[in-house]
């Protein structure tokens, strides 16, 4: 069984709100490691709905500071003092967000936490590692939006392949050969037959990756960071029909979304960030379609796995 | 037909959030005049999905500064400016409130509003008439918490009785003695007879009221400012079984809100702002109901009218 890879929508409106859409937020789930994006207004409600353990989530990515991707953060820091939390909480965000956050605790007068926030500033300049761990790296890249703004890249690391169980017995493989093994050496018997590495081993599952756009126009820049990502989700705050108001405002399209997917050759395109104007984000999808069949348009409470 | 009064919960949770409930707000309709009383993060989703129009809410009332019931401002001025408002916003509110919410208007750089927001600061040591018209007055008085807190009480004015047609036709009633005998008198006719004023008019509505009482303790003092209400919402974090723990944060138990609607003789009760420990607070209402029969568990996307 594959260990899991997977995007729970929280939330997909973009500024305002709709009687069925959340402003931005979701969670994903890389090997049981929680990782929030983005903390729109009503995120720790929509935690509770769709049984996600607060005290799972110890990384949270703002994209930017446009007050639909984080008016919900100071509730889910609040949520997490009730909750007694005491481990770090590691927030990666415009700097400034530390300011504004540590003036609202300031004056709730919430004293001492009983954990410590942790700011990391983001690089709006360039692509950048943001986390590294022996599972996965994340990595910001600069969006074009009308304030500072980044994406992020979730990417598994390479796993080493599985020495195959009947292999291990009927050579019988003395276990200080198997590191040898699993970086690929052949095996010598002890009748002296050389048995190739590819009889030896089970070869580990493709990295799986998931990139977030949002908000962004459409940007050609973030081609070679998202590369070959298995699934993408990309704003898409309008039709073509409104390009004028997308480009003015620094957003995207469908059809924009979808050119990005197919020239970067992702495996799976999500449309999210719809302008509450479109009562049904049909008219965006299909849009999409037209150009890369393997889009979807999110919805709340969604999970997307992550295949290769 | 009777104009309306009625109160739509949008949120009725304490702090923690749930998966079911929102934190505190609701909006009252007086008369066609709609007031938001709290602000809870979620708010802006729950007028949409209640479809008020957000344009008719121009009076806010925020009872104290604990984040449960005012996080959902600054998400709701927002979204106010990208409606395109320019009438002021009113906001009754502790003078504390200007300042957060003038820091975060300047952080987001969203530069002139394009309407005022008018802070009216409330006075936590005496009740105070905070909002008088034609048709109602509202007062805020003390309630009994951590922090300073306010409850409100909405109370229609005395209306005039209307003149019976069939008074005007048959008595031939000149226009000049209409407000006379709205007033009281009785009417002389041209005949000579005396024709009291019981017979001319038909008696105005009782005007309806309702008090809004979160978050507080147990607190005799408001019975005299609530007395004859004919809808109270007092809150009702707890049960008794979690007596101490109510005591401790300044809340109160389902037997004491019962109480209090008791003593003070309101017409019905209802409950909310319940702790996230409890899935249904029927443990809550039925301690209520054995002291107060009338008593409700309100529910997000419920309304609930004000009769007499």
């Amino acid at each position: 069984m594959q260990m899991p890879f997977q995007l729970t929508i929280l939330g997909s409106s973009s500024a305002m709100p709709t009687s069925k859409r959340y402003p931005t937020a979701q969670v994903l789930n890389v090997l049981g490691r929680f990782f929030l994006i983005d903390c729109g207004e009503g995120t720790q409600h929509q935690i509770r709905k769709n049984k996600i353990g607060f005290g799972r989530l110890d990384h949270i990515f703002i994209s930017h500071l446009h007050g639909d991707h984080f008016f919900g953060l100071i509730g889910f820091i609040s949520t997490q003092v009730l909750l007694g939390r005491t481990k770090d909480l590691h927030i990666y965000a415009h700097s400034e967000l530390q300011r504004y956050t540590q003036f609202q605790l300031d004056f709730l007068t919430m004293g001492e936490l009983g954990f410590r926030l942790v700011f990391h500033p983001l690089n709006f300049k360039k692509a950048q590692v943001i986390f590294d761990d022996e599972k996965l790296t994340i990595t910001s890249f600069p969006l074009k939006h009308r304030i500072s703004c980044c994406g992020f890249l979730f990417r598994e690391k390479e796993k080493e392949p599985n020495i195959k169980k009947e292999a291990l017995k009927s050579y019988r493989i003395p276990i200080r050969e198997i590191k040898n093994i699993k970086a690929g050496a052949d095996f010598l018997t002890e009748e002296g037959a050389i048995i190739p590495n590819h009889e030896l081993v089970i070869p580990p599952a493709k990295p799986r990756s998931f990139a977030f756009c949002s908000d962004t126009a459409y940007h050609e820049k973030i081609i070679p960071v998202i590369q070959g990502a298995d699934l993408l989700y990309h704003e898409a705050t309008f039709a073509e029909s409104e390009k004028a108001m997308a480009k003015t405002t620094f957003h995207s399209t469908g059809k924009e979304a979808a050119l990005i997917a197919q020239k970067a050759q992702v495996g799976k395109l999500l449309l999210g960030h719809f302008s509450a104007r479109y009562k049904d984000p049909e008219v965006i999808l299909n849009e999409a379609t037209a150009i890369f069949p393997e889009t979807y348009a999110v919805e709340e409470d969604q999970v997307y796995v992550v295949v290769r």
